[in-house]
């Protein structure tokens, strides 16, 4: 029985979906760009403002500032981040670039080797009766995979820090027209890059795919094993955006603060403040670019993971084309469904007050996963058969099409639970935040104690709802069930990374503002765009989780398929031990990471602080601080530390592979993903907690807040250490570890061939 | 073939063991007690202190107070604690003994109905040809074996509690004479605790195993496993014991310091201080009698794991006695080799010097060590049959003595590893602890994340060497090996409670020379003896989580035997959600705990709070405080808030064995261990880390030390921030995961047969 959708309808559907992305990606850009970086010019709406209730006057006319000189400041300050972030990303690029080159090298050395660099075809693994191109194919094409991955992750992750730094600036702007203005800027920002990573992801995979079948003909099982490199290159250049970015954002962020808000009380982002460049630049390297890689890499791994599952499935030994490309269909919707959902947020409605934000953002989840679960019913329904067999472990085990649409779906719910679950903990709206703020009466001690229970907390609900989803989809369609899980909470990645990035282009729309010296009424007003907007990343971070650890046990469900090994057995030595040191590698990771943070961090407390103590009128405002020489603190402190955590992640694999073998490899990944889930969980939503409880002192919005502050009360002190803490948690570690989990297995997929020939050479010595 | 030793010669040589080491505890408290309470007694040893270079005067000769006035004092104020302690310990069993009576009669039925409350005896599981006694049987037995092990543990942490309430005040006397007196009695008081429990532990189960033994007859399978209910009784009690005195001990410091030292300025332990008494008992009840009662349970359940899995194996089977009761021997072969090691720190050498101290408890950890390799060596040799069979998971593999001599040395060594990296991470002697030190330059929120850094990198070590004896013992005697590893590094347990209590003990002795207003010269010696208390207490910690590692894996494994299961493949759902949400429940356990200190913190520091404000003259120190509504409110706290996470750990395994059965149990267990183990150990090493950094800051030792310096200074404010959020980590949270891991796989051992019969039924209905 085959699918009612033709096959070729599905080579039209893919591409076009991708390309519809790609065009609201680049209208909602024209739409961005409308609002002009010259003075005199009020922007889209400014006509049509009166009508829906805001301001008719730009809030400096009321005050009677200067509009020309603002409109100047706020676009050479735009220009400066734009500039030290580019030039990041760069310097960065070059050093990975290199150590991606190594690896490129290392797996085609490596892939070559398993049949001895032989160029004759063999036999394939799982239809016995028909011949697959030589291993040396499949070093060649995963090599170029895996470029190709690295390539479209970086790409990604420019393109995005790009799009923000060019909103940043308009974002400040329009918020002189109010918050709704403000918001509907910033929000489609982020859509211009959710649309444009989650379309090119697709197509570019896409493309691989038509272009390798080109060579590989009927060998899909090569094929797809191939294309797994894809998923490795996106992730791999994701650890290094992620980890990179992490501590230059970090480090400039603590660093700027301890001198800034601490020691010489001036305000946050205050233009005297010799850090502060860096730490804007930061927010777009690290939070931007880094998270558009990690998101990436996700659905980069999890497509590929459900490719591999289904190439050896029905699907792939019956070249039912349709069905096989069900994980790029299930895409293509998304990306539809995410497009209707953005309508909601940017012209169905309009934002007329500050405490609308948090609802509107969270009706954005709620519209794209109630879309998604009809486009999921809709593909089951036209792109698969009604019944079709799933490899699981050895065998083959019948599935129907009603069923993974269960699997593809309780993804997608999970990862609505964890979105909910995740604000909850972290927003300032509920009693966990509140009870952490309540906690600085008695001072930064009880704060931290509080913020770190509140974490540990937060890990319980989301917790259940990965096993919940795992257990379905496991029980339902094995590995391949896993994956389409991971996709479907995926699937709605434009939303999720649109509703993401507009945290930081709000935080750094705050910044400027600041930097330029406008009117208190718009930092305000920025400020309640990026206190939703920590809720939001702590959402984005929680769903980046979540999928990591259903795309984690999905690749490494591969990985053991294509290792030829039945049973991870916990209780055999080789597997316990394999577990318990994989459950501490987070740890270790951590240990670099937030000791790199700190270190660099030191380092720039002491530029700042002599710049503040040998530069004279710097405190008065009259002389400009050397940012530049802040920025290349960061710069260099991030590109120096991010290589041992870098290496820890990428060699780890390899060794215990060629070493260890398999089985003690297989016991790593379980205990990676078991740990690691829980303690990246945890560190952002307590990084996420104490950030806004020290919002909700600041803001003041209610009785209860009231008493607690205002800026420079001893709570407030007590609050500011906490959100210090909280930065590494929960924008360098925290966030980093999914990529961790992902990468690992990924890792191990691809080298699963050659693990399984040469690997584990101390147990055969002894 | 038989072992060497005779089997009349085993039958004396434990309960023999057992009375040396009582009686050397006693002959140590006789010591203690020669240091009179009365004014005018100069106490041992005074005649003698010219000749080893101590001052032959007491410093309140010196300088001038009244001797009869301090001596007074002093006593009163141990009296005070002592009965704080002993009115809440009474307090806690009134309400654990409730809990554990009910948990009973659950053992009983649960056991019971296996077989339908059946009083027919049935064919042995194990030696199909016998016949074994009834599931009844079995289920008294377990009941009685669990009231037997918890009335154990409750008598340990109580008569341990007891002596150091005994010794602290003697302590702060001899503190005169000079530190190697005052380190003498405290460290002989720590060894009365830990002779008395290991050699109680030792004896009690000797006793049992002989009683139970006159019903059993020849059916060893069914004796041992009714002996598994101690393992499960002394552990409960621990869990109690840790959670409810962690809570008491670190609510009454943590608002002691809040206020005191934070707010009001005055030094810790100051007698004006009304949370002063409750945190003085705090230490006595948390550090001690928890800390007895845990090491206690980790004692009693590798023997319980190993008497288990032997008792399935070729001794079992032979009935081999002397074979048999290998486990017993090792632990009487310890007391002597701890009894030996003991006398190197009382007798054969004297502390001169403060810095000798942190060498000669280094020594005790070396000698101990040295000297359990050659008693484990003539155990092996004299005890063990050249070769016999060991039960894994359904076969019989053929195992030397040698082998066996190399999984309880492997385990032995472990633990010295483990004691020595613990040692080095927190101790102000090295780079570690002085980079936190360091950076608290910068305020408290570097501080804290230096110290996290910290306490993630100190896990890497401990799991490599916990890894490798898991490793060795597995592969050479599979869960026996591991479970004679567990008793290998508990071997030295005496030792190991010595250097433990000391730290507590010395504590508290500063505590009673602040509040006696003796003279700081005291202070400083008690305060020396205490720094050195932090390191050994963490290292103490370091041991029961390793210990806790390799218990539980052992008992893991005997569950997994007596569920008849045969493998734990991570990759069936069942499993992994089990190892998912098992890997969860530390997280879980540590957010309760952590909250209920914070929380029970915040009402300590609103009490003491209203106390200064509304009494007067408290400040000026001519009122006395009202300590008694401080003690209540650590009471009320902790007995409140045990309940929840005592039973999140109790309830776990009975609800998923019951609902998921045991192959989700199974999961969760590994999961479980393999997170908790690293969250225990990082959480211990940081909090140990901060309170010495504070240490080391005050004291002021050496030139970077002064530099950071004088207790006041910011960074010193710093550093007592982080100190404050280590003291929950290091001792309620962290210290409690060990029993966590421990009690959740005896528990799951001890209803295996249940789960096994009656188990699963979600799983059943679907």
């Amino acid at each position: 029985m085959a699918a009612i959708l033709p096959d070729l309808a599905t080579q039209v559907l893919v591409p076009v979906a991708a390309v519809v992305g790609i065009a609201f990606a680049v209208g909602q850009w024209v739409l961005v760009s409308k609002v002009k970086m010259t003075a005199g010019n009020k922007g889209p709406g400014a006509g049509a403002a009166g009508k829906d209730g805001a301001s008719e006057y730009l809030i400096e006319e009321e005050e009677g500032l200067n509009e020309h000189n603002v409109v100047q400041k706020c676009n050479e300050i735009q220009n400066a981040i734009s500039e030290g972030a580019t030039s990041f990303l760069f310097t960065e690029y070059k050093y990975v670039g290199l150590f991606m080159g190594i690896f490129a090298v290392l797996i085609f050395l490596f892939l070559g080797s398993v049949e001895g660099f032989s160029t004759k075809s063999q036999p394939c693994h799982y239809s016995k009766d028909r011949m697959c191109k030589p291993a040396l194919a499949n070093a060649i094409f995963s090599t170029v995979a895996f470029v190709l991955g690295a390539v479209t992750s970086l790409v990604s992750g420019f393109l995005g820090m790009k799009i923000a730094t060019y909103a940043n600036a308009r974002t400040t702007l329009e918020a002189r027209k109010g918050v709704g203005k403000a918001f509907i800027t910033a929000f489609r920002s982020g859509a211009v890059m959710g649309f444009l990573l989650a379309a090119s992801g697709l197509v570019v995979l896409y493309i691989a795919i038509n272009l390798f079948g080109i060579y590989y003909g009927d060998d899909w099982e090569g094929l797809y094993e191939a294309i797994t490199g894809y998923g490795l290159g996106g992730s791999s250049m994701a650890l290094f955006g992620r980890v990179g970015g992490g501590i230059y954002t970090k480090a400039a962020d603590v660093g700027a603060d301890l001198v800034g808000k601490v020691e010489r009380n001036i305000p946050e982002d205050d233009p005297r403040n010799p850090a502060v460049i860096a730490d804007n630049v930061g927010d777009n390297v690290g939070d931007i670019a880094g998270m558009g890689s990690d998101l990436f890499g996700s659905y980069a791994e999890s497509s590929c993971a459900a490719l591999v599952v289904a190439s050896i499935s029905s699907f792939g030994i019956n070249h039912e084309f349709t069905p096989m490309l069900y994980p790029l269909l299930i895409s293509s919707v998304g990306i539809i469904a995410c497009l209707i959902t953005t309508l909601f947020a940017t012209d169905f409605f309009e934002i007329k007050a500050v405490d609308e934000i948090e609802p509107a953002l969270k009706k954005q989840l709620i519209i794209s996963t109630a879309v998604m679960t009809v486009g999921i019913a809709l593909v089951s329904w036209l792109g698969l058969p009604y019944s079709f067999t799933i490899f699981n472990f050895g065998v083959q085990k019948t599935v129907y099409n009603w069923q993974l649409f269960l699997c593809v779906a309780v993804g997608l719910w999970a990862g609505l639970i964890i979105g909910f679950v995740t604000e909850y903990y972290t927003s300032n709206a509920y009693s966990p935040v509140q009870d952490v703020a309540d906690s600085c009466r008695t001072g930064a001690a009880t704060n931290v104690i509080f913020g770190l229970a509140l974490g540990y907390k937060s890990v319980i609900i989301p917790i259940f709802a990965i096993a919940f989803s795992i257990f379905l989809s496991f029980s339902l369609a094995a590995m391949y069930g896993v994956a389409v899980a991971a996709l479907g909470m995926l699937s709605t990645i434009a939303t999720g990374l649109a509703i993401d990035a507009y945290g930081p282009i709000s935080d750094n729309a705050g910044g400027i503002a600041e930097m330029a010296g406008m009117s208190h009424r718009i930092r305000e007003r920025t400020d309640a765009l990026d206190a939703a907007g920590n809720t939001t990343a702590a959402i984005g971070k929680g769903f980046a989780i979540g999928s990591a650890a259903l795309v984690s046990l999905a690749l490494f469900g591969a990985f053991v398929s294509r290792a030829a090994i039945s049973t991870v057995d916990v209780l055999t030595p080789k597997v316990f031990i394999g577990l318990i040191v994989g459950a501490m590698l987070p740890y270790w990771f951590s240990a670099m990471t937030m000791k790199s943070v700190g270190s660099a961090a030191l380092k720039m407390v002491e530029e700042v602080r002599r710049q503040f103590n040998t530069i004279p009128g710097l405190m008065e405002g009259t002389t400009k601080p050397d940012y530049a020489t802040c920025v290349k603190i960061s710069t260099d402190a991030s590109i120096k530390e991010m290589i041992p955590p870098g290496a820890l992640v990428m060699l780890t694999p390899l060794i215990v592979g060629i070493f260890f073998g398999v089985e003690t490899l297989s016991g790593l990944l379980a205990g990676a993903l078991v740990s690691g889930v829980q303690i990246a969980i945890s560190a952002s939503n307590t990084g996420g907690a104490w950030d806004n409880a020290k919002k909700y002192i600041e803001a003041g919005a209610s009785e209860h807040a009231r008493t607690l502050g205002p800026k420079g009360s001893d709570c407030h002190k007590a609050a500011v250490i906490g959100d210090t803490i909280g930065d590494p948690l929960k924008d360098t570690s925290g966030p980093s570890l999914n990529i961790l989990i992902k990468l690992m297995a990924v890792e191990s997929l691809v080298f699963a061939p050659f693990f399984a020939t040469h690997g584990g050479i101390l147990f055969k010595w002894l």
